[in-house]
């Protein structure tokens, strides 16, 4: 076996203990972090590419909310609440399909039949209700709050830290939507401790020794570290090799990692050498989440007649197959009335970090 | 294009808003109208010759109640809560399957095995119980209440107008259910008004011109109006004409026409020339209504050996089918949190009138 | 038609009514049960052979609670609350699949990783929750109480009244689940009268006349009586034959007789002179009860190469689904808003005294 350089992590406080069973389970702090935390941060919607051109939409449901992405004249991103504000009926596109009433790509209402019989009528009146809508890199973000901070204030030096993937220039390559019968905070939970990774993962940590890497301290928006690559290991896929160039501009230290950031509340953001691999969370219930994994190449790799992702695409089906075992084995054994919250190891510190913002995010209600 | 005589509606109040979201979405609200409309007005439980000859029997369902319906010895109709007086079993019939109490149709108890050995026991203690039951016109009505009105005051002068189709002669010739994942009151809003015809049913649109035809004022328990075929159409079917003979009995102006009326709380009458549709809603939930509806024709009609009713069935599927779609996605815009109550066109005068109606039976609350 | 004695039983009092129905529906009162019986009872949890060596295991789910029960290496049962003491997650067998946190039979921690850098970690503090566990002549019982009585109180005279069938010599032979939607003590209450026989199992009522046998008097934790098998009759099968030896040490009287008794709160036991019926009743929600039955015989019978149980298992499948039936029919029309508590006859003394027995309960509050 190669070896390994293992940093010592700080000793986890004596009054560290996972969460009260509560904070899983409860459908009244359920509503308090859609309201409160996907309600008033920017949400990741999915990909500037699947709004390139104007008229383009895709259609994102949260909280209740229904609400529909798409990009103007301009060339900027508009998100509207998908109601009509005629008779409240959801709009396909941008024409009702219940009587017809039509709205520019600003959401300005330009046709409702028979209206021009009412004389207090005016269109200026019924636009489409807007949403906050804004890009990072390729990525769309929404923003469900009256007035939010700016999206570059959430993202903060991910923006710079990131430029080098170039992840604007990335497009899809594989969707896989996996429905999680667990708390959406297991999942990130999940996703930011590699401790369960030698049992749970013996794939995934011959490509990358589960002790290796660093995290960075939990930040107020976001969290993540890194993962070393063992020797001779070029990306995370079945075999460890790596069938397609490193994506251009990268370090050749960022060649050797594979980064991973979930920004709250709901996007993991996997950076391998070569691709990118994203997770966003749709919380469903206080036991159920929508979890859409998406593959990003590069558009040359993408474009050659011979490309297959299928190394890496299916090492990550495997690899989320089995943290979604243990995310819902964890939800199971929370809900008991016999849970009782437990101790953390040193190397859980971001899970008790992210432990601490729920919780002050709750006693702030 | 044939010429339209279109004849101005009055304006629409500038107050006129579509009702608030939880008239469509509160679970207490939906309660208040099952206890107080449905529980209170005559409603529609099927066609009188379901139950044609003594004995014959009719189950309906409805907020939590299961009452049977059926015709005694005297060619009366009967109804009773299909509950057995004994442990409360829902007898299948008239005798209960569990211990076999058995009662008459007019609900009095006449075997009650093995109860004959306790001594304060008296049969007549424990007959059925009963449900107002009415009918109209070949229509059976049922009442919840306990001392309701005359089945006869709830209709008015629908008696008299729809004596001509003489209703209680026609006969089932098919039958489709509908689960529709919309409040009740949607379906019938979008039953009274067309202005959404053009957009929705092109095919409906090339029959009747949707600005056709005149609404009656809205009345305390129904509301309605009627649509004139277009020059050359014969009835509402796939192509316009018309394989069966017009009912007996109707003038030339009735022939021209389809009236199209909701008696509240539950159905919907659609007298065509030569055939009645009928639509009974029972309402499941705020956001699931279940839809049944029935095409009636002529005895003569469907003793044809060729009779064959596709033309009128796949048109009305086709139509139904098109306003489910728009009544589920209202539901589903109204329920979201961004909602804010609309503006009615001068053509949506019942939907306004009837809103009210609403409200005002919820102030009485 | 043979000669039957029947006892005159005992005139019920004037008083009797059958239960309000908010004992059948109210979700509240259910969980009280689920808490207060449930929770403190001790209940049937499967058969001794089930976990004959240790290390074998069964998992139970009730109340929210997930129990494993399994054997210690010195031949003791042992019950723990399948819930991982580090972050929950529910545990396969005796390691979690997550993290690894491993533990004996007795549920010691004995393995954790990478815990051992927590200087103020001690495995001491952290073993699986235990559950009470005990055994009854070959039956598990389980009790979720921190301070129960002993099983032996619990069934007092049945441990000595049942020695002749030597249950613990038993095995399965064959097991059907069935989901019915009903309450449980309708369930129970339905085994624990014949009235019913004639009418709903006519094959039944050919085997055992419906007025034979006797009960006994309730007791605080089980009821149950006896039937008479008619002469001729052999055992419960559909021929009323019995292919197999009775089971030996019975007298000649307990070989004429079936044996029907409920003991509080999950377990039917059905003696027959050559098989065990068992029901184990797991309740789900007011109106749905998981019912297991098995049927278990003598191992000299199951190791015949040509043995076949289809005799019993196809009789008591078909008596099982009829008295489903009518316990379904029961919850749906106690659940309407119609039903009215009726009157019990002198024969349903069992039911009365279980209802006053559950009135009481929740009395007690």
């Amino acid at each position: 076996m190669d070896q390994i350089v293992v940093k010592p992590r700080d000793v986890m406080s004596e009054a560290a203990r996972t969460l009260p069973a509560r904070y899983y389970t409860d459908p009244a702090l359920f509503k308090a972090e859609l309201d409160g935390l996907f309600g008033r941060l920017w949400f990741y919607a999915g990909r500037s590419a699947e709004i390139e051109r104007p008229g383009q939409f895709v259609k994102r449901e949260l909280n209740g909310y229904n609400v529909v992405a798409t990009r103007n004249a301009g060339g900027e991103v508009r998100a509207f609440h998908n109601v009509c504000r005629h008779r409240g009926t959801q709009i396909g596109s941008i024409q009702c399909p219940y009587h017809a009433w039509t709205y520019d790509l600003d959401g300005q209402l330009i046709g409702a039949p028979h209206m021009e019989e009412v004389p207090h009528f005016r269109k200026t009146d019924y636009p489409l209700l807007r949403v906050h809508a804004d890009e990072w890199d390729g990525h769309v973000f929404l923003n469900l709050a009256e007035r939010p901070a700016a999206l570059a204030d959430q993202l903060g030096p991910l923006v710079a830290k990131f430029r080098p993937w170039r992840m604007q220039d990335l497009r899809l390559g594989r969707r896989i939507v996996y429905d999680v019968n667990a708390n959406w905070k297991l999942i990130i939970q999940n996703y930011n401790e590699c401790l369960h990774c030698p049992n749970l993962h013996p794939a995934l940590n011959k490509l990358s020794h589960y002790l290796s890497g660093e995290n960075e301290p939990l930040r107020p928006t976001y969290m993540g570290g890194v993962m070393d690559l063992r020797p001779g290991i070029e990306t995370l896929s079945m075999d460890g090799t790596c069938p397609r160039a490193c994506l251009p501009g990268l370090s050749s230290e960022e060649k050797r990692r594979v980064y991973y950031y979930c920004v709250f509340p709901n996007l993991m953001l996997s950076l391998h050498p070569d691709y990118m691999l994203t997770h966003a969370l749709w919380p469903i219930a206080p036991d159920r989440t929508i979890n859409v994994c998406e593959w990003h190449f590069h558009p040359s790799e993408l474009a050659r007649p011979d490309f297959d992702p299928s190394d890496c695409v299916d090492f990550w089906d495997m690899t989320n197959k089995q943290d979604w075992y243990v995310c819902e084995l964890s939800q199971a054994g929370i809900s008991s009335p016999a849970y009782i919250p437990g101790p953390y190891s040193n190397r859980e510190d971001l899970l008790y970090a992210f432990d601490r913002f729920i919780v002050e995010f709750h006693s702030k209600g």
